[in-house]
Parts: C-alpha cells; structure tokens; sequence
C-alpha cells in the first residue's frame, strides 16, 4: 500500500519526524504537498465529510485511514513496520517518550513565537529572548538530562536499549534542530549528554536515514520551521 | 486492583482529566499526593531505578506498571475500563482528540506564563496579554470550532457518538476550566459551540461524575493550576 503524507512542501516541520519513520521503514509514500503544492494540504484539510479529521498537519492517509497528531502517526507506522515494540506495555512505553518528544517540539517552537505563531519574529523578540533563557536554563537540561537517563536506564545504544524504534529517529532530530537553531549553546550543552549525541550519531550513520539525509526528499532547515536560528538567541 | 495516581495534591491541573476517567470508571484508586504528601510524589519521580520513568506528573502506578503522559494514561485506562472503542483504529481516533486536547491545554497554561513558568505572571503580564489575545482570536475557535465539527460529524451526543469516552470527560473538563479563567469571554463564545456545552452538561450529569464533582475529591479551580482567572485577561 502507497501512504500518503499531507504536509507542508516548504519545511521540515513536525511532518519531518514522519518522514524520517517512513525512511527507516522503508515504506512507498508520497508526499502529496511536495507533489501536488500546499493547496492541496489545505484542501484535504477543509474537507468537511472525512469521518476522522486530523486537526492540523501532518496527517497520513493510509489506504481508506486518516490519522493525525505526529505521535500518533508514529505509533501507527512504529507498529505497522517494526519500529516499536509489540507488546503492549512496550508500545505505550515508546509512545510515551514520543509524547514527551513533542512536548519538547513545542518549547523549541515557542523560543522564537512566544506570544503568537501569527506575529512575525520582530514583533516579539523581546519576549523571545526571555523565553529562551528558561528554555536554555530549564527546560533543555531537564529534557536531555531525561533522555539521556533513559537510554543509561535501558542499556542502550537506543531508547529502549538494543532495538531501534521511531523515538530515536525523533530524538536523533531534536539535535539536528538544535544544531541549527542554537549552534553555540548545543555545541557547549553536547558535553553533557554524550549517550544521546552517540544515539544521533548511529541514526546518522543507518543506510536507509544516510540515504534519506543525502538525497532531495530531506529538505533543507530554514528561518520558517520549528527550529530558527536567531543569532541574538544563541549566545 | 488498586492504581496509584501520582500528582501536586493541591491543584487539578493535568491530573484532572486522570481523575475524572477514574471516577467515571468508578475504580479503585489512591492519590498518593492527597494522602501522603507532595513529598512522596517528588520522591516517586526522582527514582532512578523506575524501568519506565514518567517525565513529569501525572502517573499512574497499575501493579508494577508505570505509565506517564495523560493523553497515554487515559488511552490505558479506557482500554481497561470500556471508556474507549475496543478496535484498534476507533482506539487511536480517540487518542487522537485527545492528544489535540493536550495541544489545547499547553496553550492555555501559556495564556497566563508565555515566558516562563518559573517567573511571577506579574513578571509576564504584558507578554500574557498578547498571549491571551492571540489565544481567543485564533486558538480557541480553531480547536472549539474542531470539536464541535467532530460531535456533528459522529452525530453525537459525544465525540464518538452515542457512546461516551473519556475524550468527551477532557472535553468537559476544558469547558469548566475556561469558565473560571476567562468567566466574561467564555459567556459570550458558548453560543458559537452549542453541541460542546449540551455535550459537557450531560457529562455533569452523570451519576459518577456529579458524586465526584459534589465530593471533597474534587479539588476546587485555583490561581495554581492550568486554568487562572486574571480579570486583565479577560475583558
């Protein structure tokens, strides 16, 4: 069966931690914005008689299926191709690290929309900067610190310890994000969660996400994402 | 058996929506928090041996099971206890209304603490401002305007139609906290989602819902929790 991902064409977005499962799955999709352009995103999301409507992008169509929310999305395809445990407890385990993955996608975000995803940057940079410094002084250490916990707890080299999952593709892409939108802190932060950077590292290094990473299909980051890179913001 | 519902003892906050799922269940349950203190739920987080840590309150302890994240503690209390459909694909539907849920929480919170949750509001008060106004410009109609399609779409009365899951008792819930955080604003917007509000006073009156709010269990709406009532904000 050919998924189909409706997404922004633009951006790597909450949409990228889905494209890089379907990567690592291996699966036959296509990217129906890319294809067809943002309008055809828009509309599939205006659609008034889908009987499960996704609230906002991503969603993926699978055959007669609807499924939005990222995590969820995740679970479905961690479930449908390997890349989650398949047992119960195991599976909600995996969705639950997810969940606080995308918890932390929102406090990325919000560094540099603090106040409204419908302002532009300038329109609230002061607030910004404030933000940030909790995200960096707070927020940052105690996620990483968590994760970097959990992959002690497990045994390692992956969140839940010899099998990778769809969790350490997401975690694999927080660092990227991160290394682009805060270079100089997450260069001085890396020191202190060298398990987590080891786990980035073999994602990187994986055929199917190496190829993925090389190819056209990885758009680039840019200032229009969840992660900017501000230069005021990254002492 | 008899679950454990770690949470802050003294406020609603995201544990209100365990609680409620709970009650409705009409299971057996102790709060650990209301019956030994915030310092056993702060111990039960800091322990580094827990095979499978929750990140953050709320977390519910069912036999050597530990699970975190409410969105994921409530899809396993509504598997266990009939509060969810038993497919699989009716199971994650609901999951995702409520994970949209919790995207709606996180930006109420932010309404009163954009920057930090560590600052004073009093520290914040003007990013809250502009905050709260991008909040009811253009958050709680796209969500509210959400469920209230989602209810007409299943022909109701619930989310999911004619049987209640625990969705609709988070979905009740938002109605009470926006109510007593924005009292003047959330009069006027009632009208625009009438399926919303028939859907939360038939949740008040179910029997083991209405012992639970008239009981001492329910701990009552606060300046400490998700929802706060600043007369500023709500104009």
């Amino acid at each position: 069966m050919r998924y189909e991902l409706y997404y922004w064409p633009a951006i790597q977005g909450r949409g990228e931690f889905v494209r890089l499962a379907l990567a690592e799955a291996g699966a036959d999709y296509v990217e129906v914005g890319r294809e067809r352009g943002r309008e055809a995103v828009e509309k599939f999301f205006a659609r008034k008689r889908e009987p499960h409507p996704p609230y906002a992008p991503p969603a993926l169509k699978a055959g007669n299926r609807v499924i939005g929310q990222t995590a969820n999305i995740l679970a479905f395809i961690g479930a449908r191709h390997g890349l989650a445990p398949k047992d119960g407890a195991g599976a909600l385990w995996a969705h639950q690290l997810q969940l606080t993955i995308a918890d932390m996608v929102t406090h990325i975000h919000d560094t540099h929309h603090p106040l409204s995803g419908r302002l532009y940057y300038e329109q609230q940079k002061a607030a910004a900067k404030r933000r940030t410094a909790d995200f960096w002084g707070y927020r940052v250490p105690k996620f990483m610190g968590y994760f970097e916990h959990v992959i002690a707890l497990s045994g390692g080299p992956h969140l839940l310890g010899k099998r990778l999952s769809y969790v350490d593709l997401s975690l694999f892409q927080i660092v990227e994000g991160l290394r682009y939108a805060f270079p100089k802190r997450m260069k001085r932060f890396e020191k202190r969660i060298p398990r987590v950077i080891a786990l980035h590292d073999r994602v990187a290094k994986r055929p199917r996400i190496a190829a993925y990473l090389a190819s056209k299909r990885r758009i680039p980051f840019s200032q229009f994402g969840i992660y900017r890179y501000f230069k005021e913001l990254d002492r």
